[in-house]
């Protein structure tokens, strides 16, 4: 899987330069989210974003190639995952799961929120007793029909 | 586990009486996000809480006890769930489970978003191209310290 | 989970009544592949339709109302089936995985075939080598967005 | 596991001169999902075969002969697969498992529908909704007997 | 699943009316090994095979019905047996499974051995050192064909 | 783990040098069954069988070495296989487990066929309605005894 | 399962009558180990010894039959146990696994060590030091033989 | 984790040189079962035993180094063992376990067997119907105390 | 399992009574942690302990019995808890486990922290940023010894 | 991942220039505890901590660079750990799990004991009966809140 080797360049490359992420971002034209989750080998870049990140990164033409090819997608090594940051996203979907599902389907009916036509936006919260992590998702609600 | 009981009654009596969540919590006070996780089993609530919703759910005493202790956590029967609502939200956390961390690693530096001192909101957004489910989470940052 | 008692009670009753899926549906005026999930408890039923199937089962007002909720999905016991028949389907999925995913991504680029906004149809072919089972599915297209 | 080189030199050398699964089916002469599935080392290709994808992805005369060995099958890294593309399907199994067998026997009475005995179409299906993916599975029906 | 409830008073009558597998085969005219899968669940009898089943064991009208409804299959609790007698099948298949696999595609070509189109005999074989098991398994062969 | 090394060894050869299993067993001078297993690193030869081996597969010295220590046995890389010909072998387990359980315990009393002393025999079975593969096994039975 | 209820009745009879295994065992004329291996389920007893636990527990004659049933074996609910006593012999297992491979092939050749033809007896071993627990094993040598 | 890469260099040693066991354990001046066990990574060596070892297998002053490290232990690579000599110990863990339990808690009240402070001693038991595997275990009994 | 209905019934009894372990455990007499183990089902109680915790709860002489039992220990109904408080353990254990061995075996050599001949004390530290828990927890060390 | 590289370095240099991690924490001017998670890939350096800590082991300009980096967190292999010293402190998880939990929640009501306002403190504690190791945890202690 030679998407994986390029990903690993490019964390290494993010190190050694030590580049941000909102930077390159920034040179893409598109969210830090979005551009993030894209150099992390989870989203599919097109010839000209592309092409900003392999100068970015130092990427040769092949490592650029892989960029455009859609990734087998899934970041993570182990199903319930160990790191503590990313951990606590996982526990709020076993403790509030229930709760997204009856209050989605309250006011929507039966369907799904998309995790494809979805987009979302993280910033610093500043509070006195201590910064905070804003998150805003937005997905299209997906209606199942009857056939 | 008695409060298993309690909860499997609260979600019958709903069903039977055609109860709302959001009118729950209109009636409890709080946000619909927070007193239906705690319907679910999933928080606890004090006196006064627990009595609106034995009335509003027509539990008994006993029952009512059960809401005020603290439960034990986790709403899903498998840890990758696969009702599609719910698995969606544990794909998210798949896919872009290494943006957030980099991300909020990137802002904050070493540390989590907490699910504990957390607060969500959920909302209909509404979208010529159809409506979406718009989620805004917050959470306090927490630093790992040196020691 | 009440909503599974109602789907134990509705598979009892179809084997005691010697019912046909097919009829049930030509009754609720739907498909068959639609219909027969429902009744399975993985879709969710309005009203009307929850009349129709009370009727055809036999089933109490309680009963009638639990059609209407929409149920937590997925049929199977365990996350790799153990049914022949079922794992069949699992088998195709671990085959020609990567073959659904390299020929819809050549087609239509990034994004998924939808699992909600789905139909599908079951058929009998008739062969002289012996029938087959024909099962054409229909998906929207959904394209992954740069944001 | 040698075949497993010949399939990564295979998709990096499609990567690389910028291929097109249908145009390698088409020199092959059969269908895009089993050249595909072939090429993805999930199928075993005569000497013929072989032949026309050793040209077209610059394969040396041994990684030829692995084409032609039949395989270990199974294309995915994990039961349950990561890549949201993929786990719809699997999602199908999950939500429609119990329909299919249901619906199947229904029809057919005890048996199975072949997963080897079994071809495939993959299509593109406008729709101004928007375009959607439509396939068509066909598999003999093969019944269980008493002996 | 009501089956599985008849498949467990089919053991209870069995031991304490100390019946015999062979004696309830003969009964039913077929084979042992056909007749036994059968009663613990795993076949579907028809009309008459369950009328004799059903009288051996004393069932209820209702229980004879279900006798006819495909099962869902899968007889052991884990994916591993834990029972030492059947863990030694599954040692098998996992010490000569690949050796099944090349011997098998060495005279039939890429296919498979069908498990559904299948029967198998199962006898004492004397042996002045220890009498023996022994076992025949007849399966179709079934080859993967290009489309 | 060097044995593993030698195995691929053997099967690259096999792959490169057009040889068949049974030919090799008949040089050995042993049955195909054995013979293929412990090439796959599941049995253990001694000097002369591991001298015939390692000339047919063109080994070195050392590598012979490797195939007169005892393996660490089990060929398959998963506890439930994905490769549907030994899935098959699988699904027998699965679906026949308590069918042998019962018929050998009415014939033999409380113990285990031995799948240590143990020989089994694959043949091509000649069928109008297409060939069938036969496969013959013979284990001791091992009783439990009290003690 | 019938006979998991037959063993959870002995263990309550055990617990309010006060019994010891090596009085039980002493009535039955076998040893401690085989006798509470027995009563817990995971052997199988013959007219007289059923006779005797029956008698020593209060079980009907039901009840008795089923002590005569070759059970289904395995006498632990998770695979890896949680219980500190046995997991220390699941440790022993996962820390001298290989090295109880590599002696006994060095004393025997290929085979292993019957569970089955195999007897063992626990006894205190006093220590100025803190008494001790000897456990004696005792299993037939079973090689594997090539055919 | 180099301690890996000294064991296997060990293990390759004793097949290149055709070692014994025994005679390590021997000019050790241990116990073969110690001696074993620390050779393939599950004891730390004092100096001098880590001298005698690096004497005989031929090991750099650094891998010497490495043996004089406690190691990660756990010998096996997945929970359940897939070689037929070392499920026999986890079947009988699976078997005995509830009898080990009952039998030293009868013996001792409540505690473990030590697998730390222990100790064990595997002999062949020449027998006339085939030689026995004798193993002789004895561990500290530890007691819960409360406090 | 009948111990566990007993700690159901003492969690039961808890909540309706509106009792506190630490007032429970001053009545038996003994700390708060061990009490609180034994009454959830970890620990075993001697005659007078046991009274005491019966009065308490209100169980019968039967019940009592069962608390006099040694109990099958394992308190989580899963491998990797879901409850956010015993997971942040569990999350202490990953993050920290290979530092808890690289320090006690630099202070202490090859060997163990007892968990079986160990005790803790869990208290609230008060802190003007905020009051913490602390515990400490005292283990014996058990060295490895080689023989 | 090239901070798992960087460990392994470290841990390598480690052995062989004999070094302890006390005197490396001393260096570093921290707790030991701390140090030695962070040389194990566990926290984050800053600039300073990680020129000593890359001059003491010999580490490169980028190595050390990737100290500086917030590391994907979890040092263990498996989801269970099989070290015995590791796998205690699992245990104490597993049996005392429930106790943790019903005793932080008497005393400060819902919510967790952090494990990221951590702290720990790992000592020798002298004993005549054999020394032991004493841990002094302290977590702060963070509320579930209404909202």
């Amino acid at each position: 899987m030679s998407r994986l080797a390029v990903t690993e360049k490019i964390i290494t490359a993010k190190v050694t330069r030590g580049l941000k992420w909102s930077d390159v971002a920034a040179k893409v034209g598109l969210s830090k989210e979005w551009v993030t989750a894209a150099c992390l080998g989870q989203m599919t870049l097109n010839e000209e974003q592309a092409g900003v990140v392999a100068e970015v990164f130092g990427l040769t033409a092949e490592e650029k190639q892989w960029l455009m090819v859609v990734p087998y997608k899934g970041s993570l090594p182990t199903s319930v995952p160990t790191d503590p940051l990313i951990y606590r996203f996982y526990e709020l979907v076993s403790v509030y799961g229930t709760t997204f599902k009856e209050l989605i389907h309250e006011e929507f009916g039966d369907g799904i929120m998309s995790a494809i036509d979805f987009k979302m936006d993280l910033q610093r919260e500043a509070d006195p007793k201590g910064d905070r992590v804003s998150i805003t998702m937005s997905g299209k609600f997906l209606p199942y029909k009857t056939y």
